[in-house]
């Protein structure tokens, strides 16, 4: 199956819910004969998620790539994460941009891309074009923090995703399962 | 796995991504070993959706359980569908509890049941009980629009989805692989 025209989503804001609702929305779509590409940009590698187990058992149509990178606010040495990041985000940002390019895809996810937008480590003009430059049947999912005007702007489906209450507001730490 | 404390999780609000976050959070449990059950109230047996040829790919740790209901809005005669739904709606409610309580499960999702309370087919103190009662290593997700502010209360996470911007308020209709 194809899409007969792909639209760019884009989750956002502080609550829980953004990469879990892009998670769901790749599922549905497998399930649905499309094949899905989630590019998480600041899951490190050596983090096992409940979304790397899950997603191997579905198959081929579901692919996730995972970069040896973590975002410098959670780094013990913050220089040090943010100049890797720098110098690795081009060659990562070129990889994007095939795979979206390629057709073998009709959904691609790029998670917490957002959060690059919002803090410059990605330009907004390199997201813009890759939403205008993609073929016209890939849906682009867009989540994480702070989505920039522009994006918005340029994002058929925008949901903001409210933290009303969160458990560490009662002291309670991220879970296995749940979190990740 | 188990979970040490299974906490109560609620997506509301008019945005897209609600559903879909269960499913993804559902997903990332089963990759992390947790069983899910996932509770589909309002969403037809004879409607193929993606999450249903999705999930069952991923084996026996996440169950999906539909049922033959449409909600009286949906329907083309809604005063026999609202009268089916009454109908209906105990011996299901009474399922749910058993299933909640067996302990088979991890996790278990009650997907736009916040529409059947709002909207009063399903009782506040019905659901109340159902959290208050639990075995306290099941995590509970109730989705849907319009969370009443009792059920928030008793929610240790909640996220209002906040649609920004939808498609359909350019004519896009739903799309297969997409909303369904």
């Amino acid at each position: 199956m194809k899409l007969e025209k792909g639209l760019v989503q884009v989750y956002t804001g502080n609550g829980k819910g953004k990469t879990t609702a892009a998670l769901g929305q790749g599922l549905r779509a497998v399930g649905q004969g499309l094949k899905v590409c989630l590019i998480q940009f600041l899951k490190p590698v050596e983090v096992y998620s409940g979304e790397v187990g899950a997603v191997s058992r579905l198959g081929p149509d579901f692919h996730l790539l995972k970069f040896d990178l973590v975002h410098p606010s959670f780094a013990r040495d913050k220089l040090e994460a943010e100049k890797k990041l720098r110098g690795e985000l081009p060659k990562i940002l070129q990889r994007v941009e095939e795979i979206v390019k390629s057709g073998q895809y009709d959904m691609v996810i790029l998670d917490e891309i957002n959060n690059l937008l919002s803090q410059g480590f990605v330009s907004l003009d390199w997201a813009l074009q890759l939403i205008r430059n993609r073929p016209p049947q890939v849906e682009l999912i867009l989540t994480g923090r702070g989505a920039p005007e522009e994006l918005i702007a340029a994002a058929d489906l925008v949901t903001e995703m409210v933290e009303i209450k969160h458990p560490y507001q009662k002291g309670i730490k991220m879970r296995k399962g749940i979190e990740y």
